[in-house]
């Protein structure tokens, strides 16, 4: 059983907008509606978990009726970190019977581009690895410096990867990592697959995509609102 | 004496154009005159020079009548790699009559959204440094791998800085690194700041700012239309 957890519980609202941005509207549905739409239709994705605040648990209802996410099961609470969310996602996931060796797919509402081969590759990266992560190369040289002013080392390039979203996990031993960690600890969690590298899960890295961008600015709103409407999608 | 040595010389035309991208119409103008008008505004400017291919000249001569960048002094052959061109440039700013002291400022022309501050930054920088250059925190989660499939190490990214253009040094300095280089080595330097730090020269990183990007794919350059489009600047 493939489980998705969406994670929507951000209150993020720089976008200049009183909404928080995953439910802004692009082309006349909720910015987190794309990539909804992507899973709900993926051959490999049994379940979607949506973790959301209970304020906005109306308004998702309707639109998962209105677009008939078949796949939707349930929502579970946002928590005061994006790692409580996961953790409160992952606890609900388990109601829902979920067995050790089961698959949890943990994406990002902001990052609506997500596309099928990403999804596919969440999958099956995990035949021979705990935990499965798309990466992009860097493009910036990138110095390290403890005081932003002298530059301590110089980094390879080449060897340099950043994290894109969604990550996959072995269900039973990411559950396992945070069942036995304090409040503290999930809080100073920075990244979703940190924990399972930092924890000795074996992490697989798979080529990411550089159009499953996350929407973080207000141009990089923009730049998927022309996406969509140039591209004339839902019209 | 402070010469910006401008780096306008490559070929690339993967913007989807015969153009190289620097030279490509942006509100009825290419793209390189949107730097230079800023750094022929700054008064700690004093000289300009541009790296570029020989074929482009008469059509960057007109240019340079047309909005008179009075700056301007010469042009300097663009090199078979980038560290080439601005050697090229270095020895061209010699026949300027440059002294040890004073300072180079390179930019690339295709970081058109060059601001007065980060000039200022690579002028004031130097006080007290051989080289400054702006960088700009990293957002993302970023890993070293040496196969790009195992994490060999997450870096921490409080410590991650990448670099900006443009970057400032004392001309004899940085001029003599060059003469002492074999042809391999230079077209092996992968940045400009680079093999100032490599070769023990004082390196100053200040703080750059995320609206100097760098124009590489159709969507930055789109992007950037956009942003000169709905300002109505040069209307």
């Amino acid at each position: 059983m493939n489980t998705v957890l969406i994670l929507a519980g951000g209150r993020g609202t720089r976008l200049g907008s009183d909404m928080p941005k995953q439910f802004l509207m692009v082309d006349g549905r909720p910015l987190i509606m794309y990539c909804l739409e992507t899973f709900n239709l993926h051959p490999l994705v049994d379940n979607i978990v949506i973790v959301i605040s209970k304020e906005w648990e109306d308004f998702m209802t309707e639109w998962l009726d209105r677009e008939q996410i078949a796949k939707f099961r349930d929502f579970a609470p946002a928590g005061k970190s994006r790692q409580h969310s996961i953790w409160y996602g992952l606890q609900k996931i388990q109601t829902l019977g979920a067995q050790n060796d089961d698959i949890v797919i943990v994406h990002d509402a902001a990052r609506p581009c997500v596309g099928v081969d990403l999804i596919t590759g969440c999958v099956e990266n995990l035949n021979d690895a705990d935990a499965a992560m798309p990466v992009i190369t860097v493009k910036d040289t990138t110095y390290m410096s403890k005081d932003g002013i002298r530059i301590d080392s110089l980094l390879n390039r080449d060897e340099l990867y950043a994290g894109q979203a969604p990550e996959s996990f072995r269900y039973g031993k990411y559950y396992r990592l945070h069942e036995n960690m304090t409040d503290d600890e999930l809080s100073a969690v920075r990244g979703t697959t940190e924990i399972a590298y930092r924890n000795g899960l074996a992490v697989r890295m798979f080529p990411g995509d550089e159009s499953n961008y996350k929407i973080t600015t207000q141009d990089d709103f923009e730049k998927f609102r022309m996406q969509i409407e140039n591209k004339g999608v839902n019209n």
